[in-house]
């Protein structure tokens, strides 16, 4: 099975045939011409590739009516020329694709006229005239647009070269692919050997650019570095970028980015250079690296943690080529399922196999399941924790953020935790401060608030320490440590993940265990609690934000609300841009904040009784409006000495606004309380009718015995995590 | 084909079966037998009322298991009691219905126990503990609610009626339906007689009982009014709720909820009283009332102005009522494509139609179009103008409210406006201050700030005088001033609405022109230009705010931002709800202010260079957190005279996250101007191509010729408004 797929999805050089009159070395080496041929006479009986072709051929007329654009470099992200060139590599890509489809030269001949326009333009350009801090471009603002040019460009390119005259041919071998792969590899050599995604975009443009040429030295500095030792290159990006789980180190969001060039390149290297293997590399890292990311998905969207944007999704051409080439690779039917779900694929021999498979009814549902995805390439720095109770989009979710720095991209929120429930985001992360692609704001790059707020602690569900971000907000230090996930699982009904990290503050370590606990009420089940400490460091002040998305229904407590001026919860650090609406002592019978997110109730409880509750929202210190405005709960303790918390998250009812029917609109717990056991925390909820349960977490990870005492009775277990359920007296 | 879908339809006693052994006046009179017993034969083939059926048996069985359970009343909205008793009228309702689909008599037999419950119950009760200023029911906190319980309980009871021993038929009658219609007309005339939806509830529930008991007293009560004289009662109803066009006083939010007991009430009354010709009473004002109803909506949302919820669409029990009532009586195909949205219909006879003509495939696409719906009985109290770009869900929709107060939940918002776009609300109406049901916010009820910001003139898109809401935001005064509908026309390019009130403020007129017109930007199309002025009354600070949704891109002018404490607009008249962000003055080369709502862009900008520009978010003073928080662009003009506010409004371009593309971020407006013709105001608008379009609003509404100079060159018209198109200078 997987054998054929690579037959009939992945380009077999050896089964091309000779077209006559044409150099051998022009003919198309990356994607195979018959199998392009194939969807142009079979297409229209799949769905899925006959509205990809529809839509390629529709823009790719439109924009042929508008003839040939190629401007002189001038703007950022998202300004016009910056548009134009990526409409343009779009257009070389889909008429190479488009011109072997449907046989029409007129697409092979629109690629020709603007890849002409770049062999006259690009040898005339130095540095972009708004480069920053990036590493340059030539055409885009930064190298890395450039680099996808490439990657894009070479691939259309390989694909009607064979069409050209030879001076035609000449002349964009030299001074468009051959100056372009010199200029993102030797010219720029250090950018070109890091171990680092925008490297990786590099590799692939400048490796694909080798194989079209016929010129090894290229490919082999794609594949092992601008000085061939394969102390860099693609493979030892292959053996570093990604952790043996196939998890990408600077976290979900530019997992998918950085997976493209990866999948894309590989299959050129199993097309041209199949002794590579490039598939079994690693344990099949590649396509592990794409169910990788799709694992990291709530409802299709990426969890947002470090620079991300929340709206991206799996519906976005890196995840489009990197399904249809795993499904390619591996015949994994899943995989279908989650085409089914992007709606489209791409319009590639791989796309066509997708395309055609989920017509004939072969998906099978993704196994979405939990999983610890650990950190690091050595699979030791930490690690993605995700709970989840059930495959279906609309299961309960928790994230819990264990992993290492994960490089500049990084945010400093060691031990964060996320919530996903009902199909929406409840506990978030802003993510990155960014309005990609819109000129309006700062051209689309990261705003200065994306430092200021976005990265900082505070920004985020976790402890800060005296108003000041882990690590002092610091890259180097940051980079050096990396927690340790000391625990993941459970059963069906307690599932936990215990993470630990020392140094993210001098002399302190922090512990977070999250547990997703059921208590047999399908109003609310499961619930979170959410135990963390810190330990060492001396007396502080001890902040725990929880941000979450909703309208704040009521509080348990008294409110002492900011009506008519509203403070700021501090000066630096990210407090300076959340103002604070409203304080509480979380000493109260009921200290819970309820709040609804899109038509559920979500009840939070402390039961740190000392703490101080504060409720702030996102938007102070924003001239510019670059922030969004977000609520958050925020405990305090002032002047504390290895502080506990304990937070309950309940989901419940529901509110529907059709039928104005609400339901369970209360929450079903009446007390939280934490004890301190001799080598362990006990927690315990006692719920409405009467039933305790008792949470036991003890100090030590492995599986030695534990016992305390709750109401009296004894409560024994073997291992992390202990549970009693004690009934209602009678 | 119309008389057609009566026969089959609606219920035709004539063709009911004796069944034996039972007196004849205990057969049901509200809904058909025969025709119920159909849908038990025949609905599995239609997948609409097959699934209504499934869903119903589910709802109704996990219900039985779990037994009867009719309270002692308690809770007020939202609370146990108050959504058991709701439950129980459905299971009544219900009850029958299954009965007589499946022929089952468990459903039968728990409907009887049910309300041999209530029968037991009832007669104990007096004014419900929770009632506050409405007028009080027993069962629930409002007479209302009591009012619905019989509509629902009435229709089921018929159904099971001939079922019961005789003495359980006498108990119910007497203790439950003949109390509960007492109590609802005669104990509570003042209410029953009112010309006011609470009343059409009161009289349906009446009427019904009235048919089922067979007391005709009960029917002419309800038709009549308690003195059977006419000057009230149901028929009374129909007269004075509905204008000519069948636009309900309230609005379209209240339309909704007013529907149901007018339709079926009034199937009721088709089956019982067919000399009545009911649904041709008024020019058919019933079904009229049902399509008016579904004109007033934006992809199936009700227009929120007044006291309403934005999240309520037609997947409401009252329109599944009325979409299916409506085309039994008239056999409208275009009413199946508004089934079709819903997704559902009813488990009626006419539901069961519904279900099948879907099936057969006869929907036609229902025809949205822009239409000014007159308001008030004689049709002479303003009107609700809509402006429709075209008839597909995501077209561009300006609403002008120019109606009339519309009674107690009316907002003081004369002039106001409403914009659509691409699918969503752009500029917003708050609607109501209220979580519907939600137990925690004051029981579901109106909050406190519906008074204090809801309904206050700062919260709607119109002009505000000296801080101060329009009729002091006292009901008396604004009940007796309309606005005038002065023009509504135009063609595919240039559509417009003007509406005027005098009155609003004393020795003021406010006059406010809408254009949509098309500048032939397929990225932008329609523009909405407003012309708002107000004459008389002297010199005041005038505002005119627009609310809108979305993330605030930019801004042209320079904004001085209040970035560590925001000011408070004022201190009362919802002013002290709203934060001021930061202020600009409109004197500025490019006077707009651009933001994005789901993808899309849209430029504001205004021609007011005098005026102070304030960008507040509402959310202050709000110690419960009952407020949304939202962002408005208020224009000011301190000390003016006879103001007038001249702002263009610009969908342009979009952002799309998934392919990372960003087109027409910016405006393509580069200029607004006005001047004051002799007898008209001239507005030019120049595009970036050059090209300036100006219109022309005479202040004359008539069709009268018109000039002016623009630009040096004659601008010349007939009627109210003029265009002229003016291509760049060569």
């Amino acid at each position: 099975m997987r054998h054929a797929f690579l037959i009939s999805g992945l380009i077999v050089p050896a089964l091309v045939a000779a077209a006559p009159a044409v150099a051998q070395d022009a003919k198309p080496v990356l994607n195979d011409p018959a199998a392009l041929a194939r969807i142009g006479r079979e297409g229209a009986r799949y769905p899925m590739i006959a509205a990809d072709l529809a839509r390629t051929r529709a823009e790719m007329d439109a924009m042929m009516r508008g003839g040939i654009s190629v401007p002189v470099p001038k703007d950022s992200g998202g300004g016009a020329t910056h548009e134009q060139h990526k409409r343009n590599y779009k257009a070389i890509y889909s008429g190479g694709l488009l011109y072997r489809i449907t046989g029409e030269r007129r697409y092979a001949e629109y690629a020709r006229d603007l890849l002409l326009a770049y062999a006259k333009l690009y040898p005339t350009l130095g540095k972009h005239p708004a480069a920053s801090n990036q590493v340059p471009g030539r055409l885009f603002w930064q190298s890395l647009n450039d680099s996808v040019w490439l990657v894009y460009g070479a691939q259309g390119y390989d694909l009607i070269r064979d069409t050209l005259t030879p001076a035609d041919r000449q002349r964009i071998d030299d001074d468009v692919f051959r100056r372009m792969a010199r200029y993102l590899s030797t010219e720029t050599a250090a950018s070109f050997d890091r171990i680092h995604n925008h490297a990786t975009w590099a590799a692939a443009g400048v490796g694909m650019t080798g194989y079209v040429l016929r010129d090894r030295n290229l490919v082999d500095m794609a594949l092992k570095g601008s000085d061939r030792s394969g102390k860099s290159g693609f493979l030892r990006q292959l053996d570093l970028l990604f952790s043996p789980d196939g998890y990408y180190a600077e976290g979900p969001y530019y997992q998918r980015y950085a997976l493209q060039p990866f999948v894309m390149f590989a299959a050129a290297i199993a097309a041209n250079d199949p002794a590579q293997r490039i598939f079994e590399y690693r344990g099949g890292i590649v396509t592990k690296a794409v169910t990788t990311a799709i694992q990291a998905t709530y409802d299709g969207h990426f969890f947002p943690i470090n620079d991300a944007l929340p709206e991206k999704s799996l519906k976005t051409e890196e995840l489009y080529q990197g399904v249809a080439i795993a499904y390619a690779a591996t015949g994994d039917p899943t995989l279908l399922s989650i085409a089914q779900w992007q709606g489209r694929t791409v319009l590639t021999p791989e796309g066509f196999a997708v395309a055609r498979d989920l017509a004939a009814g072969k998906a099978k549902p993704f196994p979405f399941r939990s999983m610890a995805l650990r950190d690091g390439p050595a699979g030791d720095r930490g690690a993605l924790a995700i709970l989840r109770s059930g495959p279906q989009d609309d299961a309960q979710v928790v994230v819990a953020k264990n992993t290492a720095q994960g490089m500049g991209h990084g945010h400093f929120d060691k031990l964060n935790w996320l919530f996903y429930d009902h199909g929406d985001a409840v506990v978030t992360d802003y993510g990155a401060v960014r309005f990609l692609n819109i000129e309006a704001k700062d051209g689309g790059k990261y705003l200065p608030e994306n430092d200021s707020y976005g990265q900082q602690t505070i920004a985020h569900n976790t402890l800060v320490r005296n108003e000041t971000s882990h690590f002092g907000a610091k890259l180097k230090p940051a980079e050096a440590i990396a927690p340790t996930q000391l625990y993941f699982g459970g059963d069906a009904s307690t599932m936990a993940s215990t993470g630990e990290v020392a140094g993210a503050y001098p002399g302190v370590t922090m512990r977070r265990t999250l547990v997703q606990f059921r208590v047999g009420d399908a109003k609310s089940d499961p619930l979170v609690l959410d135990v963390i400490r810190a330990t060492g460091g001396g007396a502080a002040m001890w902040d725990l934000p929880l941000h979450y998305a909703g309208q704040l229904i009521d509080t348990g407590f008294t409110l002492r609300s900011n009506v008519t001026t509203r403070p700021l919860l501090g000066k630096a650090n990210g407090y300076q841009h959340l103002w604070v609406d409203a304080t509480a002592s979380a000493r109260a019978a009921d200290p819970r904040v309820t709040w609804m997110t899109d038509g559920r109730f979500y009840t939070w409880r402390t039961a740190t009784p000392e703490a101080q509750v504060l409720l702030v929202e996102s938007g102070a210190n924003d001239p510019k409006f670059n922030l969004r405005r977000e609520p958050a709960i925020v405990q305090r303790l002032e002047n504390a000495t290895d502080p506990v918390f304990v937070t309950l998250l309940e989901p419940h009812g529901s509110y529907d606004a059709s039928s104005e029917m609400t339901v369970a609109s209360d929450s079903a717990v009446t007390g939280l309380t934490r004890t301190r056991g001799s080598d362990a925390e006990i927690v315990v909820a006692t719920l409405k009718d009467g039933r305790r349960i008792a949470i036991g977490i003890a100090d030590d990870a492995g599986a030695k015995p534990h016992s305390a005492t709750v109401a009296g009775r004894r409560f024994a277990w073997t291992g992390h995590i202990g549970r009693l359920d004690m009934e209602a007296a009678r």
